[in-house]
């Protein structure tokens, strides 16, 4: 293809795509300037004054290299790979680096898989990064476990990137053989290695790093970013639907540093991506903090380019991909054309391809499995009086451990009146049966059950509820519609539920679709009392993540995450 | 070995260097820090506390990146790889993207690689860039030529990690099929493109970047500069021994474009090596001419590291490779220590390495090959009495052409007190006996004949002499020492001569040996008559440099650069 391209460089064939009277982002130099933009094939082959078969007249609009999501987990969004390509394609997003890090712990690595092979219907091109800490702990059941010898064989497949961010930070400063293991096949591979490393600093951090660890997008504040930067890392700011540190970081972004920040969404729901935006929002959000524009728009394209060698890629310069993103101004980053590979592909916010026919792969179907369920399993029974609660935090992740006092009756707790409600997780990959049951506090719902499947990181079925009778109604609701999000009004007997087919936490429905039916559910969960400052369902995804503190609910039992051991309910 | 970094820089294990009290280079963030550096092996594990099997007190002074030279022709020092390195590495340079040019045009692809495997000897690191252009033109007697073939076959090897400077831009911008087919075999393997495009803009500078090219050292002025960083290429400022374009260009460097900028020496004398320095002085020059220090350094550190993908290299953080540079200050750039994975290499200007014995293998010796020279093959038999001149200004490798009247005697030109002299090119590689002639004003030479095996990019011999049999004496000197520099002095009967053992080029002796015997011929050269303006040999080795303009002389004839055509000497 070179002397194609060359031959359009230099006008001695037409150029098949020419942006005609276009301002467009010099990355390289941080200006904008003007020109035609020349594209042949899938590549720019040139910026000047130049005729194309097809030409657009931009009439000064603003092109920018198209945008990189440098984290996502895309099964965050709830959506199929096809899905979640059809609302941010649109946004501008033309890659991304991601880490199918839910889906393999419900699928093993054929759930990795498909998220590539569903993406690639689409224009989106999606880095896959291979999850390295499946599961995340060894507490717990999930549906998959990577081990270090798996991570050697697929880490030498061309369908892996890289290996996904190394969660287990405290395996790698212990110098652990199994992260030693894993993280020694990626770089005999040279594949890049990404990290996760809140709050890491000093010695460390150091040793972190000697894992050959390259990002971090677990970053706040200007000590811990500035000290990340210094010691090698990129480091991401994120803008997701919870963990948001763009308008708060910022600031940290200067001239000197910023060739080594990325932009993230890491988890970023269908509803926020629809109404909000992506990476395009993301931009929006550090310009209005004060970031200089164009440095803004180099983070999401050049920087991630570099950083994870996508040769010719996030910029607009001769024979760089023509992956473009046209913007009315950089202030409110109004997408209004996309380009991918030389193509449009988006246009007014609506992709022009076709989302709707899914690949949905047998590996990530009916993947949820219990046996049958009765109201007498959810029976707590207490050997005294005292117990131990996880308390619930609106916008947090981090839960507390309370003792609460409460009377029991006919051998289970009677949490009538009290505030508290119960939480089960039921194992829903391998009919082990397991169950795990313990107690809530500061969700605030009342009058029935709520469940999910999508419960980091094993995605066990998680259910919380004040009575036995609607929980086991809500387990065996999920269980019937494959995996979702289930709620259960006792005074109405109504059941509400979002079937989440693919491996019980992604949607093969078109996103309004998904969206609308969420909105229901979620609206019918605040009606029954949850907090308002609570998310009725994410906040319950987090109460079995064993890896953030402090007390939480495993299918195998109560999990104490500063001891990192099980714990016993009674609190005597 | 990644278990043993990490209990290092933990300190579960002790390091085994720690440069305590140190300042350092901050490339990330353009900053001086404070803080020990701890190296495990072969790479930096940690900054903060440490504490080492060895230890040096730096006592505040500065550790920097070590050195990478983003672009040199080895040859161009006329040292041995060995000699190359026992000078520069005691500069802090650790690294050089060499192109072995010269040497291939003697020896072929064997030539190539006898400079990495003589190299590897030393600390110095050589990344091998695969001579693109071989030889320069079609219309010249090379000892070597690379087809599109060759360049396929050889740069899939590992032995090359790029493809050369691509000189040919003509061919590039024509979409000449051999052009593409280099570029193509280069981008097949992923490895990386050198440029070379003097003054190219507009179209036709984007038709050669669409050929895929990433670096240009051709560079001058703000707009050129301009220009070509904002279409992706990295600019290299050069500080060679003749083209040097720090202290003019540096004030083109700023906050926002400083990360696409790299330094290269390109062809620099040993002379000037040991004299002035290397990539230091290149650093000195560059903050003297107003760049930032922490800039600078970063243009010859993590920017050349980026630019090439050499992985771990080019930055003082965890995990990258120990290679290091102290420094006194970021004024002087006084390097008191050199450090290359991990091991102390050189100390306040001396190598600690043994650089003394050479690897010389057969491929590169006994490369001049002429037969029986005669003085009558020297004359120069006019149709008339005008002939066309070479004109020669010192400091530029441009030549101009000039009609001078000259009268006749016996079948030769009479050159007695014309200003004028003879230029001969004989083929020295293959036997052929060719044998270009020409004339030569503005050298101001008189009273012999000098010579060299150095004329690019053929290498073939060149002599330039006021008589015949000066002349036939210099040729049979040259042959017998096997290629080199000579002078001789008819008034005196008395020749010197400086051997050039390796391909007619480069020296085996010592650099010390070599800059003094230099020294001596320029002396006796000067005495001569040569003006001082003019370089004594390296002017006359651009004499028959086919694509720099105007009139050239090949061994098969005089050669109008202009018409890339052979011209008459007879200007009627």
């Amino acid at each position: 293809m070179i002397k194609e391209y060359i031959d359009a460089a230099i006008s001695r064939r037409q150029c098949d795509t020419v942006l005609k009277n276009a301002r467009y982002a010099d990355v390289f130099c941080g200006k904008l300037r003007k020109g035609d933009i020349a594209i042949c094939g899938d590549r720019i082959v040139g910026v000047g004054k130049y005729r194309g078969k097809v030409e657009y007249d931009l009439n000064g609009k603003i092109v920018l290299p198209g945008f990189i999501d440098a984290h996502v987990h895309i099964e965050s969004s709830k959506l199929s790979p096809e899905g979640f390509a059809s609302i941010v394609v649109p946004r501008g997003t033309v890659t991304v680096i991601a880490d199918p890090h839910e889906i393999t712990n419900v699928c093993g690595e054929e759930g990795a898989k498909y998220v590539a092979a569903a993406a690639e219907r689409t224009p989106l091109e999606v880095k896959l990064m291979l999850p390295s800490c499946v599961p995340a702990t060894p507490f717990e059941t999930s549906g998959a476990t990577l081990s270090g010898g798996d991570i050697q064989r697929l880490i030498a497949e061309n369908a892996f990137y890289g290996l996904g961010e190394f969660m287990n930070y405290p395996a790698v400063i212990k110098g652990d053989g199994e992260a030693v293991k894993k993280l020694e096949a990626a770089h005999a591979q040279g594949k890049a290695c990404d990290g996760h490393a809140p709050a890491l600093h000093g010695k460390a951090l150091n040793a972190y790093l000697c894992g050959g660890i390259i990002t971090d997008h677990e970053c706040e504040g200007k000590k811990e970013i500035e000290e990340k930067l210094s010691k090698g890392m990129y480091v991401a700011l994120r803008h997701g639907s919870t963990a948001r540190n763009i308008q708060a970081d910022g600031k940290v972004v200067n001239a000197k540093n910023y060739r080594r920040f990325l932009i993230c969404t890491d988890d970023r729901h269908a509803s926020d991506i629809c109404e909000y935006g992506h990476i395009d929002d993301a931009l929006r959000t550090a310009v209005a903090a004060g970031v200089d524009p164009l440095r803004a728009v180099t983070m999401a394209t050049l920087n991630a380019a570099e950083c994870y060698g996508l040769k010719w890629r996030g910029a607009v310069a001769p024979f760089y991909f023509a992956d473009l993103a046209v913007v009315d101004d950089l202030e409110d980053f109004c997408v209004t054309h996309v380009f991918k590979n030389g193509k449009l592909v988006a246009e007014r916010g609506k992709p022009l391809f076709d989302a709707a026919e899914k690949y949905i792969p047998d590996c990530v179907k009916d993947t949820v499995h219990i046996g049958t369920v009765t109201a007498d399993e959810f029976k707590i029974a207490l050997k005294g009086t005292r117990a131990k609660a996880i308390t619930l935090t609106g916008g947090s992740i981090v839960t507390g451990c309370e003792t609460v006092e409460l009377p029991s009756l006919n051998g289970d707790v009677n949490i009538a009146d009290m505030q508290i409600l119960k939480l089960a997780v039921l194992e829903r990959h391998k009919l082990t049966g397991n169950i795990g049951l313990g107690l809530l506090k500061g969700y605030g719902f009342h009058g029935g059950a709520v469940g999910l499947t999508v419960a980091h990181d094993s995605h066990n079925m998680l259910i919380v509820g004040d009575d036995n009778r609607s929980m086991a109604k809500v387990a065996r609701e999920l269980a019937q519609i494959g995996g979702g999000m289930a709620v259960y009004d006792r005074k109405q007997d109504e059941m509400l539920s979002v079937p989440l087919d693919i491996g019980g936490i992604m949607s093969s429905a078109e996103p309004a679709e998904l969206v609308a039916a969420s909105e229901k559910i979620y609206a019918r969960a605040y009606v029954m009392g949850v907090k308002p400052e609570v998310d009725a369902f994410l906040s319950l995804a987090f109460m079995s993540l064993a890896v953030v503190p402090r007390l939480k609910l495993l299918d195998t039992g109560l999990f104490d995450v500063e001891k990192f051991a099980f714990t016993d309910i009674n609190a005597d």
